[in-house]
């Protein structure tokens, strides 16, 4: 086998620590790891694609051979065009569950040799969700057990400036 | 990235069609890849050791560089005796996510550096299980869809010789 | 279209007032209906075939045109050999559906020509299992709500005459 | 018994795979099968109703005695005054299960006389969803294994003319 | 201990039946029941913030020591601030399940000193939502069964004067 | 209202940090906590009665005023038996939640004076389950994270001495 390259899809809006564990994970079992921020023209993220790849360059330095990237239209385009094999995605709860199943299942009936890649974050991440972040952030909690420092800082910039 | 080594546990009583199209996926994506039988002296398999090793071997013919063993103890001590590093392990449907997720993070929480990656069977295995496929051969069903020929027919011997 | 003829099949160990209620729904909908008692010769049931026919005439008195039999081995094999066309199976709660589509998928691998149909039961008998009124009627409280009387009896007669 | 006739409600918006699968499985069940379109103003389809019944028409041919039709308001006025004592419905994940029984016990609550019955689409169409479909056209995916030609060919125009 | 103070928040958007089931069982175990409607900016209910107290003092009239009080912000700064230790929610389906844990715990990490507990509604109420009361009120559907006479009033009002 | 007294039912098989970290909790809510071992002869526990009953002396030491006990036969026969009005139970994962759901609608249908109340355990505790303890003691795996030293020491004792 000539190296796995997984592509590691998402929002990241923002990135959480529950998104940071995963990129950890991935980075010592693949090859080489691509995490790939969606652009889906027709959802409002809170951060702009540039914010979010900014959070995520901030946040992953020094966790090794980590591609940023954007991306839009059809997930397993993407994936072939970058040359990789792997999409990695976490899996959480059972609400999660059917979702990825779903949409794994659709990407491999487009794509048979693309393989969906499934782990498990930090259990002290197992019910974080970046909505959640986001709501508790904007009434001013505190969330600085869910996100990076830098996340944080840009979360109160964006609410309370 | 020295090389990604997978184990892949499993009672194989006997081996099914879903487990072969796992194996065959992670050979794929794995540089080594590790098919062990559990031996769990509390339960009563159909098939001994001897006879689900055998029938991994005749299953797994020509698919690529897949050692075969069986253990009995603690799942992670073994992996760590094979210097691997990735448990892997099959995700069907919600029944399995709870159970697989409850062992998943007890295995982390004892061994931090193993991973446990989860894939999905094709989707027409996501139903299948051995005990289903024992109970239909019992009543001399047609199971040729669900296991390998050779598979069959040690089912036969065993229910109707 | 001829006619529906739709096999109800279940261990009835004892009979419930959660199966009689899917028993007047079935009758409602298909145009013959046949209660099946499973005798499964791995099981070990609290009342025997008989008891449990009987208990079954005793509660479909009157309810329409019922037949009752018991059968072993392949369910679709015993549809096939009474000429109908549906299994009908109650469906409750999550995790029931899962088998339920474990057993239906793995029916229609066997006999495409035979179709399985789901009913929910009232709300009432929605967390009721036979398992659980066996349980209660040992240590003597009070069943009467979850079976019909003639049940209640024979439960009362089994435990503590 | 006179007749069951089945009500089969959905957006069909498109139709899919999995909706012809469900049809074809109905019309071998009961005497006659109304596919209604649900024309709810609160929500923006991508086809007109117009579009959908066409659609439905077209990939109905020759599959039997269905009728096509829409309706608003609440279903199970319509199901009465369709003289219709069954409605019909899809279940494919647990995360449908939940909704379609809050569903089903609602319209029992409302008509007691008419029941719901849920029938398994084939394996291949478990994941599929209309939602999905739509996205991966909208992105100039291949659709053509979860829809029939002359939808596939709609959705082109919709989204590529 | 000196005594428990819950709060049970939500939309009560309108108060159903089901919400009165579980404020009468929280009054029973609790000290003192602080029911809370939640104004959240970015939902736009059907009812206002004055409506929904409204219909829950008349709904709630001669039921024990009640007090009704509406907030917006940080639910477990509401719940400090009120001198409360107990945040009371209802469960009905696994779909509530995992949302409401994610509440939970989330609302745990902010201030470990307030609990979230759990109660079922009465079993006529598990498959209600006040979502689903609206759409059937809305097409001049029969609520009486899932809410309180001034609550179906004021809905008529709404929707049909 | 006079003081609510809370019954904590379970087999403590043997007693867990998962069991001692509800029971604190329960004792910070309700004015008394009585955790009763339930001694049911059908089942085959590791430890005696008499030894999970010392275990849990042990483990609860100087946690407030919490009565130990045994009991068997009906739950709710118990409950009223001492006077209680409600039943704590923990709440972990999607699968525990049905089979919750199903005892505390049957003893509620058993006695409808009685409440149960669920809360969920500590994030770190979510997936931990006494079999599972039991399982890795076995095999000599370390659990001192799941259960306090003298559990840990008397799983030695059982199975390594």
């Amino acid at each position: 086998m000539a190296g796995t390259i997984a592509v590691y899809p998402g929002m990241f809006d923002p990135v959480t620590n529950g998104h940071l564990d995963l990129i950890e994970r991935g980075v010592r079992i693949f090859d080489r790891l691509i995490v790939a921020v969606v652009t889906n023209p027709r959802k409002t993220p809170l951060f702009s694609i540039d914010e979010r790849l900014d959070m995520l360059r901030e946040a992953t330095k020094g966790m090794g051979d980590i591609e940023l990237d954007a991306f839009d239209g059809l997930l397993v385009r993407y994936v072939r065009q970058k040359k990789a094999n792997v999409i990695l995605r976490g899996l959480r709860a059972v609400s999660d569950f059917e979702y990825e199943f779903e949409m794994a299942l659709t990407n491999r009936q487009m794509a048979s040799d693309i393989e969906t890649v499934f782990m498990a974050p930090n259990l002290e991440y197992i019910y974080l969700r970046a909505r959640l972040v986001k709501e508790v952030a904007r009434y001013n909690g505190d969330v600085s057990h869910y996100a990076p420092d830098y996340v944080v800082k840009k979360l109160k910039e964006k609410f309370h400036f």
